[in-house]
């Protein structure tokens, strides 16, 4: 028995995403608390020359559609990249999870060996669609949600790692 | 074809852990060369209430090595959490890599149907196999992996995405 690319694709990102849109949710919640533009906390940033909160949700968003879609070799659903408030934000992770969750597990079946090119800045990148998968969508797409929470948290919002981990709910069963 | 819960975990794992030893390098040869004791770093926080850089590594090397044992059934090291310098957390992360890297892939293999006992603080957790590791154990290891290479950044030290991804080689064939 193994596991299937789907499990360790569109599962573990729908997941992770939608615990990001909790997230995000605590961030708007929080800057109305405190009476101050949300919009301010979007464009919050770790470094001055790091992307603020917004693009880490646009960029976790494309890293988990052309992950899965390039796995599936299918084409990936245009975003616009105009999002402006949380709520768009949210809606466009929304969209995100709909879209990779409607990618069979069927038609991701082999794909752990098909050949995965990547546009890169003045190149293409070509992986084995396992390595695309180990070392490029996973770490790629964690880099960013993380990036968010940090985002948030060094921001002063009240969240911890369990709403990373199950904020949007366990998603699995467990005993006490 | 499927793929091996090996791959997804032991090599996603030691992948991204070596690319952490690599980030480590960078942080404390930045400290070095701004002529300050490098322990400062160590002790960066991105939130007072978020745990140092040295706390990061020691529980992404826990996230690691737990995540493994626990799903081959088998005892994981352990560790005494008493590094107190950058050569001390590289090395413990290059034992955890030798730990996980020495787990067989057979001993994993049925892994993802396992029941998984996870003792927290007042219960014990109970997942499935695959759901310990698609929904706890990547994420939780990624959470920390993460924001020790945020606390570095932060802080100044001159890394980015590249450094995260394939700091310590590239771990695949790619075209040009």
């Amino acid at each position: 028995m193994k596991i299937s690319v789907h499990a360790a694709s569109v599962d573990l990102l729908a997941n992770s995403l939608a615990n990001l849109s909790y997230l995000l949710d605590k961030g708007h919640a929080h800057a109305v608390a405190r009476k101050y533009d949300p919009a301010l906390l979007l464009a919050a940033r770790l470094a001055p020359d790091m992307f603020p909160l917004t693009r880490q949700v646009q960029i976790a968003s494309d890293a988990s559609k052309f992950g899965v879609s390039r796995l599936a070799g299918i084409e990936a659903p245009k975003f616009e990249d105009n999002e402006q408030t949380f709520e768009e934000l949210r809606a466009r992770i929304a969209r995100t999870i709909d879209f990779i969750k409607g990618v069979s597990a069927a038609s991701l079946e082999g794909s752990e060996d098909r050949v995965i090119k990547v546009p890169a800045r003045d190149r293409t990148l070509e992986f084995k669609g396992l390595d695309y998968l180990v070392r490029f969508v996973i770490p790629n797409a964690f880099f960013h949600i993380t990036t968010a929470y940090a985002i948030l948290r060094h921001a002063g919002v009240e969240i911890g790692k369990t709403d990373f981990l199950v904020g949007s709910g366990p998603g699995f069963s467990q005993s006490a």
